[in-house]
This record gives C-alpha cells, structure tokens and sequence, in this order.
C-alpha cells in the first residue's frame, strides 16, 4: 500500500469538499441565515485538511488498484463525515450518527432521511443536502480527474472503482478528458433541466434543489410530501430527466459524436427503456381505477422513473398502491439504472450480463463442448467481467441478508425492514410501510441506523471496495 | 433428442409409481376404506402406461445430458400428474389444479397443502400423500438406477440431473452401487427413525407418516397443527432424524467405511451444523421471554432443524413469534440442506462455493496476476463448477422474483406472496402470514396455484432441467 498518494489524493478531495460548501454559504448569505457560519467553519475546516493531507508530495504516484479502492472508499467516508459537520454544529441534526446518515444518504445519492418535518429546515442546510446529490451523482473524484492536474499515473483505476457498473467504457484515450466529457454531459442535462423548470415557474431555489436530486438521482426533498405538491408540468420534466439521468452516459456521448444509430443501439440503454415502458403500462393499467387514466399514467411513470433511476422523489404516495404496482416498485429497486449513469441498484447492464450467462449455461448443458462467446453490444464479454458480476451479485445478495436481519433487532415489519434495506443499498430512498413515501428512516434505533449507513455506502461503491477495507491484506505495506 | 430411450425410461418409472400404489392400497384394506379403489385404479393405469411406454426397446441407448435432464423433468411431471389422479376420482380435492399442487408438493417434498382440514382425509390418502414424500427425497429414477437392470449406458447423466447439489460424488466406481448404497443408507435411517418413535408410544400409522416426512424431508403432517400435538419425545426425535436426513449422504458413506475424521472434516457438512447450532441459540435466546427456557430450546430446535432442511413441519405457530427468529427462519428458507442430501435450497455446498468465489474475486482485485485455485475439502474446485453454481444462482433469483410477481395477481400481502414463493421454490412447505404454520395455500387462485406448482418442481430439480423442457434446442433430433 502506498500511503502517500492515497493520502495526497484525499487531500485534494478535501479541497473541492471545502469549495463546494461556498454554495450553501452564499445561499445563507442571500436568505441571511445565521446557520451560514457553519459552513464556513467546516469549509475551513476542509480546507485545512486538505492542506495537512496534501501537504506532502506523494513518492512513485502510480495509483494500483490497491490504493485506487481504498482512496475511493474513504474519500466517500470522509467527504460524508465532513458533510455532516453542519448538520451538527448547528443542532440540526444533533445525534452524530443521524447526521451521518443523511450526510451519507446525500452523497450516495439515496435520498433517505432521518427528519420528519424538512420544511423547518435552514434553505442553506436544504440546499447542501440537495447539492451532495449532484457532487456524488458523477462523483468527487471524477470531478478531480476531470479539472484538476493530479500527479502520478493509471488514474483510470480511481475512475473504474468510483464509476458505477461492470465495466468502464474509455469513451476517449486519456482518462482526463473521459472524466471532462462526463461533467460537460452532465453540466449541460443539469442546466437544462434548470431552464425547463424555470419555465414551468417553478421558484428557483426550489428549482436547483429539485434538479440537484434530478441530477444524481438523489431524492432528497424539499418538501414533506417530496414532489406531490408541484405542478403536473413540473412532475413531468422531472420525470423525463430523471430517466435520462439513468442512461448510459456513453450514449450521449455517441450522440454528440453523431453516432446515433450506435446510441440507439445499444443493448443496456434499450433494455432500460423497455423496462420503464412495461411496467408503466401495467402500472397504469392497474390504477386506472383509483385515478382517471392520465393521471394514472402521470404517477406511474413518475414513480416508475423515480425508482428505476433510484431517485426516490414521489408524486403520490405508493404505499398506499395496490399489491402489483408495488410488487413491480420493489423488482425496480433491485434492477437500478445503466451502468455509467448516476443511477444505483444492480444497473441494467449487470442483469444482462448475468441472464446472457444463464443462457450460455443452459446452451453448455445441451453441448457441452461448445466454445461460444458471450457478446454484448457485439463486443466479446470478457471471461473476467463476467466472473466479477457474478461474484458482485453473491457480494450483493449476502450483503442484502445480512443487513436485513441486523435491522431486525429493532422489531418492526418484515416488509419496512425488508425494503429499508432495498432503499438503502440501491441507493434510492423511500421503502414500504413504515418507511414509505409518507415515512422516513427515524422509526430506526442508531444500530440500525449505521448499518444502513453501510449499506448506502456499499451501494453507491459497488460492495467490493468497501469489503476491501476490511481485509488486512489490503493494508500490507508494499 | 434420442426419444426412444427417454420413453423407455419413462416406462419404467411408471411400473414404480403403479407398485408404489400398493401400499396405500394395502392401508385401506387394512382399515376397510373404500376409497382405496382409487390406488388399485391409478395402480393399473401406470402399468398400463408402462407397459406402452417400455415396449419398444431403445435403440442406440447411450443417455447423454441432453436426453437426461428431458427425462428427469417429464418423469417428475408425469409422477406428480399420476399421483393426483386419486385426489381427483375420489372426489378428496375435486380440483385438478389443486390437486397436482399436492401432488407435486409431495413428491417435490414440499410439504404445502391446499387443503384446510386434512384430519377428515381418509387415512389411505394421508398414506400415499406422505409416501410420496419418501419416494421423493431420494428420486425414483435413483431407485430405478439401483434396483433394476435398465439398458445404456452413461446413467450418470440421470443420477447427476436428478441429485440436488453444485455436483454428484460417485461413492463407488459404478453408478448402480452408488444408487444401491444412497438408498441403503436412506432405508436404514429410515427403519431407525421407525423404531425410536414406536419406543415413544407414537401409533404406527402417525410412526409410518411422520417419519416418511421426515425422511424426505417434505413435511405433511396428518394433524391439522402438524407436529404440535405430539409429545416432547417424539418432536426430539423427529428434531433429531430432520437434521441428520439434511447431512451429505457422503458423510454417512464415509462413517461406513470407518473413515470417520474424514466424514467430520467435510466442509459442507460442518458448516450446515454450525448454521443450525448459531440459529437455535440466537432464537432460543430471544424466546425465553415467551416460553421456559427448555421448551424456548426444543421449539427453536425444532424450527430451525425444520426449515433449513426444507421439511416444514411444526411445533409451534412460527408466524407469532418476533421479527428476529421469522427473520433467521426466512433466511434458513433460502440457505437449505446439504448438497446429496434429500433437503432441498439453495444448498449449504452452493453458497460456501459463492461466498469462496467473492472471497478469491477480492484477493484477484489486490493481486489481478494471482492464479490461486479455489479448493473445498482439499480437492480443487473445477472453474465449470463455479460458473454453473454461479449460473444456478441467477436463474433462481430471476424464477424467485418473477413467481412474487406473478403470485401478486391475488393482492395478497407481501410477505404472503414472497414467503410463499420462498417456501415453493425452496421445497419447505409452510411460509407466513396467510401461508404460515396455522395457514395454507387454499387462499390462491387456480393461476397463482399453479405458478407455485411449477415453482416447487424448478426447485426440486433446480431449475435448469425445466428451464431446458421450453428452449427449442433441447427437442431437436439428432
């Protein structure tokens, strides 16, 4: 293990951590709210972290996959832990491990929360709630790579761990200008999603929070009843953008290279779309007797990008739907986004992998001698990555049982422990019954609480680097 | 596709089903029960349909995996379609939907029953519902293997397709003395259980069925409270055989050959009676608040022995007790017996291969040139073993989720619906809620029944030969 560069790297994350807190320290300043201070404080505090971090200049600056795992997994503990400063200095959120749940839940993009009445909260602490969103939609590190000049070499490693999916797609040869091109696609959906909103007059604080949770597909609201009381236009757009959130930014960039023929094509991107498709049709079908049809089919495809995409926002209070629309929510949870989106879950492109598996399996039963290769966009699926998704899924699944009976040492229902832990490992945000749209995560004791903090993080990091961490061959100095 | 030695097959299984009639038939003489017809009927229907199945002999008779896993699923089907035809005739479950539901169930070792009072069944019935069971446990087509001289060759195709588990330990070189030694172990344990319940004044008939179910490991009780009722000896008892019928039948062929330090080492075998001696602590712990601190032990004994085996019976409604011990039973439904054994699951063998394979996937994230072999029991495991447990894994998710999907048509709740599910595929028999120990499966439709009845059958065979029975490939002529 190099020490060295890991720790030079976290310094840096520190610094854009700091910078990013100017944000809600200007929105205080604008709504005059003395909560501003601490931002300020733990700005600086940052700062001075990342000072002392990156202080010392990093000796043979080759990051191995070694040192791009366990700087990608505490980056995203430390940028949490840093993120819930605020909450706790300013009585906010006064129990620190509260604190850290929602610090997590917004940069893993979960959108859960712990507050039962958000509304009384400072604009400020809303607006970085909602801003962590979009830092860990795309990721803090990928941002790094993309603006900053950072020494040392195979940079590509920190970008594959932090890059949800099975595998990363170099859309252009240096790692730099794969993270730049990303942040551009992402910068500009964001920036016109603010526009479309604005012209459905939305107010504009209201506007960037809710694009910010659009964006990384977070979740998190600003309201009590999440996006319930905005307008039919304004569910609409954030409808659209949450699903395109959750493609395959390779896409876009085959469409800004004109390739739209090869956008379209792709395999992950058009199975994702097929799967919205279905199950808004039949979810629509089913509530058209609660709602007239229109409506039916406006919050079933509200609901049904939201938790696809692993949002989590809600026009309509699903838990109160019948048993298939929720039945088809929970399967959604588990099948996530595209691979290369900000989306959680086990991504799209994952489960076709491991059905194209199955498949070949069933094809090596009846001959047994056959060498056929498995392909997916008509590349060849590497013997390696399929090896990894399946190890991933296992990794997942058992991550998944435990979780849920650590949670149960709490007593409450199968079904609230059951999709709490859903939520929380898909990264999405609300769950069933007592944790559902209506609810929140305050029902949970602090134990239970930290293991969803895990389990948040686990899901936004992909379960193995986390794992790592706790393996001590991981720390063996070099 | 050789379709002449499959029918052939065929014929045979047929002449065992049409003998296996004759012990029911033989308890309604004994307790003078007219509807005993129905056995001496279907009886000579089998042999009929045997006859016409084995006339022509097959030519060309080698069995290779292809006309193996065909062979093993039609015979399944075609026991459980001839097993319910008494259920129907005599008019005891007029439906035949309903009544290849308890069929399957039983031969499948299930132990789900539609019927809500099963204490006004005649006991001939009562006989032939646990006697499938037996016959179940260990598979007709392994007995046929063992007692008969059937013609071709390559009959380790069938064994393997039939023997639930990641892979198929011939005990002796020749595939015949291996069938001839499993079932002789099976009939010794069998005649042991017998004795040790007669000795604690159980009536014969209550010895013969209790123990066909424990054997099997399927679970139909002749009570309506299953196994509630009956002394604390007898529960102990039936505790005890439950747990030794889920051990690897390697195990007890290695204690044969006096090579007992071997059969203690096997990793399987130890890791399945850690996870039981873990279960009943942590549930007897949690329900000596409910109960005295002996009966807390024998219940959670009891339950735990019966649900990782994937028997199903009873000794106490389960569905009252708290979320931590349903929580610990939910997650033994999933994790199963041993591989070889007559339990059914997932498999103890399956998940220490995929928790082994994420274990070396780490160790190939920190050192990606590594070349280290995954071993179980000192032997290296085989990539193609893996990949096929890995496979295994995936398509039994998938069949899980779609079934709960499915399942959800009724709008029952959905710890109904998924306890249901988990408790077909697994091959266990009661679930929770409206399925619970007190419940039973009449609540579904005709639909939603037969959904589960496949589900049992996928999970007795594991899936694949099923899956196999619908692709194309499979029926094409050689």
């Amino acid at each position: 293990m190099n020490f060295a560069i890991v720790k030079y790297i976290l310094g840096y994350v520190m610094y854009i951590e700091g910078a990013a807190m100017a944000f809600p320290l200007i929105t205080a300043l604008l709504y005059s709210e003395t909560a501003g201070w601490s931002f300020a404080f733990t700005g600086a505090l940052c700062f001075a972290l990342g000072f002392l971090l990156s202080r010392k200049k990093a000796k043979g600056a080759v990051i191995y996959s070694r040192e791009a795992f366990v700087t990608v997994a505490i980056s995203w503990i430390l940028l949490s832990i840093m993120g819930a400063v605020p909450f706790v200095i300013t009585g906010t959120i006064p129990n620190p491990i509260d604190a850290l749940f929602e610090s997590v839940s917004g940069f893993t993009t979960t959108g859960a929360s712990i507050l039962t009445d958000v509304e009384i909260l400072p604009k400020c602490m809303l607006f970085w709630r909602s801003f962590t969103h979009w830092l860990g939609g795309m990721g803090v590190l990928v941002l790094l790579l993309a603006f900053l000049q950072i020494k040392g070499g195979s940079h590509m490693n920190l970008m594959k761990v932090e890059s949800p999916g099975p595998s990363v797609n170099k859309l252009v040869p240096t790692v730099r200008s794969t993270a730049k091109i990303l942040y551009i696609i992402y910068i500009a959906l964001t920036l016109a999603e603010i526009i479309l909103l604005l012209l459905g007059r939305a107010p504009l604080f209201d506007t960037l929070t809710i694009t910010f949770g659009t964006a990384g597909t977070g979740g998190f609201g600003i309201k009590n009843d999440s996006m319930a009381g905005y307008s039919p236009y304004i569910q609409i757009v954030v409808t659209i953008f949450m699903i395109l959130f959750g493609i395959n930014f390779s896409a876009y960039f085959l469409i800004l290279r004109k390739k739209f023929k090869q956008a379209l094509s792709m395999e992950e991107v058009r199975c994702y779309l097929a799967i919205i498709l279905v199950s808004i049709l039949i979810i629509t079908l089913v509530l058209s007797d609660m709602y007239p049809v229109w409506e039916a089919l406006r919050h079933a495809a509200f609901q049904v990008g939201s938790i696809i995409t692993t949002t989590g926002y809600s026009s309509a209070d699903f838990g109160l739907w019948p048993v298939i629309p929720r039945s088809i929510l929970v399967t959604l949870m588990f099948i996530g986004a595209c691979a290369g989106s900000t989306g959680g879950g086990i991504k799209v492109s994952r489960l076709i992998i491991l059905l194209k598996s199955v498949r070949k399996e069933l094809h090596l039963m009846l001959h047994p001698r056959s060498v056929k290769k498995l392909r997916m966009d008509g590349r060849v699926l590497e013997p390696e990555v399929i090896r990894t998704t399946s190890a991933f899924f296992v990794a997942y699944a058992l991550f998944f049982v435990i979780s849920v009976l650590l949670v149960g040492v709490d007593g409450h229902d199968l079904v609230t422990n059951f999709s709490a832990v859903a939520s929380a490992l898909n990264n999405i945000g609300p769950g069933l019954e007592l944790v559902g749209p209506m609810g929140n995560f305050s029902v949970f004791s602090n134990f239970s609480t930290a293991v969803l903090t895990i389990d948040m993080l686990a899901g936004r990091l992909e379960i193995f680097p986390l794992l790592l961490l706790f393996t001590r061959d991981t720390w063996r100095r070099r």
